[in-house]
């Protein structure tokens, strides 16, 4: 953004520390002792923003405004706006019947009141828990979702509840049958759900992955030789402030509280004209419902991102990034609870992979060929869910390709069984006692395109054979398909789902921009194959909350505040109404015809738990796409270095010279080729 | 295999070059100068190869057998078996109306012969091509697939035909609008295919991706920094002869000139038991049906494997494998048409990479800390049809899944088109004067399972919401979803599609072999997301002679010598009868109930083009997952040494200690961090 001096943050930056304690600062001095649970960078308006990324030596640069999120005594949600350069408070609501994100210090605080609490110290004994042995029962608290015997108004948790007999087990292998629930406002158990059918703590023998147990039960192998990865000439990003630019990219890194990773002002250099893709991209919400019907675990369905915070929640990856090679880190910053910072070191990591082929040719009549290996830059956050993490990357690759991929290891969420109990078909045994029910994850991508401009149309597309019948003369042979594409003109008639056997996908197109040779609009193309319907049922608890999760893709009419399609206060609403894209729907009619449009798009796994998921999961990979296809001239990356290349007119001169060339960027696993193949055939 | 000396060939072995020159001389001897087309190791029936793997030292070692297919003067084709040990033949049948698949060889003769004959040269003016430049006209020689109006008996290729201004341009920007017919006994043209509405030659300026290009429109980018990947102690796995051992994988690695990679044997060892997994995985079949209804394009619907041999097409590696790090290559042998023999040097490459997070897990109270790094082995062979390549990795992953993935790049088939011709909605105008067809990609893997012993059952496993209603007593709250199975007793019941609304998989169990936890059979899981239908219609020519492609699954009872699902002899089929897998269905009333079984499975990409696959299209992958469930007792991976741990108690010891050790496996990107973060948030 040339002349702006570095110090002064980019409009989409996070506040910084400081900004977070000025704008606390100046609501303390208000407003008097507050919880907070959110002090965020509210976003610039969209209009105001294009204005000065256009034009940002003369537009005014939108004003650092805070988003404020406060908990006052008696329980009293207040929403606000605090303008951060004059620390003045500019919108202030009392909210009524509304619960804000559960924060990281308002988990933890539920634990410690369960191991005192009378109830709890009762239903631990009948378990099989003696009293002394109170501080090895733990708990996760969840919000409690919706229970419409306690409503909205007072601020409740559900306790999951578990027994560790040593402080370095596994959490997950003793589940307790019972849930106390707990009010926030009053630090105290309010209530505790007793199942019917009592089930004891198990008493099977503790499974670990920790290395004392490993060791003890055969030891780590040692047959893994290293890998080492290195950049001795540095990566091939450059940062300034938090905007980035790799190879034809540049884009802006924020982070929220809420979504973590926001990614903004997409665009890709092609050969030298910067063109839009995408205003921002954020993985804006998701919900996890759980598929045992038994009271009380149709709370169980977290709204992790709503709920608690895909930036509260996230790692330190200070300690074992997770990656390997050269990594760029930035931090995040968030108030505590009492008006306080706090900072998670290395919040967000950076780093570049190599990614195997890009493309490669061979001519079968001389065996020229050109191979060239492909680069691909990765933007990170894991997020740590109770039992769960959520490895998030962003991936970006050299030919336009974005790849969102999310890893799901961590651990399964479980619940007591008694022994010889059937907990099919809703849930597996895993381990003996441990009952892990069915779930899903679904996610809700917030696709804010930019396709050469805001005005974009979407369209959904699926393979299709031909109508016309085999023999006739249009399709004599029967073997003509294309792509049938419908375009989206309302809200109500992009509400749509998967179908695999069309292999859907759904374009983001620039109908004023039509390519010189195909004749088709500009376009990325969001190829996603993971993704299950909602399976709890229509009018279910679920389907209600998750407004998001009924369909696939919906599309509306960009407004600056519809960031979450669950709404922005998510937990303990009721569905009724439902928040969030069902309200922004409404009666479907709004035009959504070339104009700027937001796509959500939910996606998933559907997950039936196994014993090789516990006691940790391997981690299971789920990814998508979205492809450029019509919107550059051709290839985009030909001026990509070739790894190799031989061209026709160098073998006809000297074939030998060139098939005998080195191979330059590996070397044999055996230098010693007798000892590993053998005689024969070599 | 114990005390067995290393230079006698494991029995699935492909055969030695000094094996094929034995079959060679053989056959010569017996039958004079024919064309060898196929001299391939004749698999051992599995009865007895399943009692020598069993029993290596007493059971008898399975015969070395050829498998021989020749054409002798006047065309004729003969099926042969060789013993090699006595170079006896054992087999010998002439065939009627089967033709062979097409070498190598007798695709690149077809050019010359076109070149030369008059009526090309006469088609070739007419397209603009004066008579002297006929050294600039090429062809893909493809078989003719099916033509009704030439039948089975004569061995005919289809020309598709191009013009090649310049030797070093891509070769499919001229198509051509005209198809000769090649006559293989005749070695001449017996016909051209000339259109109702001719188009002839393109005038629009070259385009290619050869560095000479390339540096003439604006040069190669210089901003990508070298990723250097080494392994200083070598490779973590053991290679002696083609089977390979690696963390807890054991296999063979064959290969043949059909189906390329042919994987044998595949065991996992758990904890020290050896548990058969796999019989035999290999990519058997694969089709790539045309949609452009237009006469003659019908006939382009490749049987790659089946046609050409993706064995035969197979890269060396020898130059730029396309890989990095420490790399073991296997070569290929097989004869030449006149009875010699050659090598395909580094026909197949294993190499290891380092695969990102393997397992993950905070604890959020403490942030106590297991972080492993996964590893993954790959065995790949790259192999060009023409104009496309197919890299196929089988990629193994530590926790016992197996992912077959395959990269699809190279170049479109084109045809030509009349500037402002509309070619929609078949085809793309993906550079001026060029139409890309419509196409799919269908690959129908063989998957012979062995879970825990032959005796194998298929389940289809659909989730799906329970059936009983919102605010009924079993479904109150309406979340209720499991994981329905329907069991495959006959063939028939097999032959199933994709099914995306309900996340469908299939399960390959051994219902003899209960998981003491889940009570669940042991299995493994076919997760496969990319199946499109097969899109010509039913009846079509396409759908006749590929008819392993109308279904994503099918199973059958395993048969010896039922290997390729479009049967022995795929050039020339008329699907009429279908051969292959429709044949050994019938009337799909055969049990497939524990019983051993093999699994056909079908899966691909449907393409519809874009100016960005041009002239040379970006990878574009594709992937699929066999996921053990419920075989083994836990997580089998718990024996990886972690990357970084930290336990709670640890941690309540001394947190800054652990908290301040340093990240092991990475550095910054920017050492200096003025340089790269600015000074806000930092």
């Amino acid at each position: 953004m040339g002349s702006v001096a570095a110090d002064i943050p980019h409009p989409f930056d996070p506040l910084s520390l400081e900004e977070i304690e000025t704008v606390i600062t100046a609501v303390k001095k208000e407003h008097g002792d507050v919880f907070f649970n959110v002090v965020s960078m509210h976003e610039p308006r969209k209009a105001e923003m294009t204005a000065w990324l256009a034009n940002p030596e003369t537009a005014p640069r939108p004003a650092r405004i805070a988003d404020v999120v406060v908990i006052a005594p008696g329980g009293k949600v207040y929403d606000g706006l605090v303008d951060v350069k004059t620390a003045t408070i500019t919108y202030w609501e009392l909210l009524d019947g509304l619960q804000p994100i559960i924060t990281m210090e308002e988990l933890q605080a539920v634990e410690h009141v369960c191991r005192k609490d009378p109830g709890v110290i009762e239903q631990c004994e009948i378990s099989g828990i003696p009293k002394e042995d109170m501080h090895k029962v733990y708990c996760d608290p969840w919000t409690i979702g919706y229970d419409e015997r306690h409503g909205s108004k007072v601020r409740l948790q559900q306790a999951l509840m578990y027994y560790r007999p040593n402080v370095d087990d596994c959490q997950y292998q003793y589940p307790l049958d019972f849930c106390p629930i707990y009010d926030a406002d009053k630090q105290a158990i309010v209530g505790i759900d007793i199942p019917k059918v009592r089930r004891p703590l198990s008493k099977a023998a503790p499974i670990n992955y920790t290395p004392a147990h490993v060791e003890k039960n055969g030891g780590y192998r040692d047959d893994l030789k290293p890998i080492n990865i290195t950049q001795p000439e540095g990566v091939s990003f450059k940062v300034t402030g938090r905007e980035i630019e790799w190879q034809s990219w540049k884009m802006h890194i924020g982070f929220n509280y809420r979504e973590g990773i926001v990614l903004n002002d997409i665009t890709y250099n092609d050969k030298g004209s910067v063109r839009p893709i995408f205003y921002r991209l954020s993985l804006a919400e998701m919900v996890v419902p759980y598929g045992n019907p038994e009271h009380p675990h149709q709370r169980k369905h977290a709204f992790d991102l709503g709920e608690y915070g895909g930036g509260y929640m996230t790692n330190s990856l200070a300690l074992g990034c997770d990656c390997k090679g050269s990594i760029h880190y930035l931090d995040a910053h968030f108030p505590t609870r009492a008006g306080g910072v706090r900072t998670i070191k290395n919040a967000i990591c950076i780093h570049e992979e190599d990614d195997g082929i890009l493309y490669k040719h061979t001519d079968f009549r001389d065996e020229s060929v050109i191979v060239t290996r492909a680069r691909k830059l990765i933007i990170q956050q894991i997020f740590t869910a109770a039992n769960y993490e959520y490895a998030v990357q962003w991936v970006f690759h050299q030919d336009g390709t974005i790849q969102p991929e999310i890893k799901l290891t961590g651990i399964l969420n479980t619940y007591s069984m008694n022994p010889g109990e059937d907990v099919s078909p809703w849930g597996t045994e895993v381990y003996p006692g441990v009952n892990a029910h069915n779930h899903q994850h679904l996610f809700c991508m917030r696709i804010d395109p930019n396709i050469d401009g805001p005005n974009n149309t979407v369209f959904m597309a699926d393979t299709m054979a031909s109508d016309a019948p085999v023999g006739s003369p249009e399709n004599y042979y029967g073997n003509a398909f294309y792509a049938k594409r419908t375009k989206f003109t309302t809200t109500g008639q992009s509400m749509t789902d998967y179908n695999g056997a069309t292999s859907r996908t759904w374009d983001i197109c620039n109908e004023n921009k039509l390519h010189p040779y195909s004749k088709k609009p500009a376009s990325y193309k969001l190829v996603s194959r993971e993704v299950p319907g909602l399976l709890p049922k229509e009018g279910s608890l679920v389907w209600k909350r998750a407004g998001f999760a009924r369909h696939a893709v919906h599309v509306t009419k960009y407004s600056d505040d519809q960031l979450w399609p669950a709404g922005r206060h998510v937990p303990q609403t009721s569905g009724e109404p439902s928040f969030g894209l069902p309200e922004w729907i409404g009666d479907g009619t709004e035009s959504i015809e070339n104009t700027d449009v937001v796509l959500w798009h939910t996606f998933g796994v559907t997950h039936i738990p196994a014993p090789e998921d516990f006691p940790i999961m391997p981690a299971e990979p789920m990814t998508l796409l979205l492809r450029p296809r019509n919107i550059f001239m051709n290839n985009p990356v030909m001026n990509v270095p070739p790894s190799y290349v031989s061209i026709p007119s160098q073998i006809a001169a000297n074939k030998e010279a060139v098939v005998n060339a080195a191979d330059k960027m590996s070397h044999l696993a055996f230098e010693d080729k007798s000892s590993c193949c053998g005689k024969n055939g070599a």
